[in-house]
């Protein structure tokens, strides 16, 4: 019998995958693995405000969900680059329009905001 | 002089909406919103393990953002509606297409899970 998974249940494991992947750092980071690998040391530093240490675990994360592979070469010092999988592939058209969708909608999402801490302001006031 | 938006900076207005939407709850509601309006005690059921609190504040997140509203109706007791705004359905394609990839794709992010813990293992056995 196969089974039928279901996001929408919270014992399935997708919902530990969603959990996993639906994370700022780990949009980047697929996003920026976009078109060629990357090594450890340029992801650090294109992907501004990631610390080494959340890169790493991410990178872990995404690894073991088969979303990316690491390589490893034995240049002085040791360089590691990671790229995507087969699987992550299928996934980045996606991740790369969600992670970008803000850049294309900022001013609609300020607008709106402002309208929000309005009506907030005079429901508060009346 | 057209500001130029870039996610991949950490002081740009995109990365805190972007860490607003990279979250399964957000992704979850806002994806039982595709169609048609829902009620807020029938998003609590459909979404297995939100808590009340969670989906409440996830909701005026969401609405802040313009990717939502929010109707009351004065029936007894008091009916709370949410619904996919303009710029939601910008988005909504895209968050499904996310919110629901590893239910078509699990079976290869567990094979894929049981080689990298073997490779683990091996490893820390050597």
């Amino acid at each position: 019998m196969q089974q039928p998974y279901n996001v929408y249940e919270d014992r399935c494991p997708t919902r530990q995958v969603l959990d996993r992947l639906a994370d700022k750092w780990a949009l980047l980071i697929l996003d920026r693995l976009q078109g060629a690998p990357v090594r450890f040391n340029q992801l650090r530093r294109d992907i501004q405000g990631i610390s080494q240490k959340v890169l790493s675990q991410t990178l872990k994360k995404l690894e073991r969900d088969g979303l990316l592979s690491r390589s490893v070469f034995a240049t002085v010092p040791v360089t590691v680059e990671y790229a995507l999988t087969d699987l992550g592939q299928s996934l980045i058209q996606t991740v790369s329009t969600f992670a970008h969708w803000a850049e294309q909608h900022m001013d609609a999402v300020l607008l709106a905001q402002v309208k929000y801490d309005e009506g907030a302001a005079s429901t508060s006031g009346a």
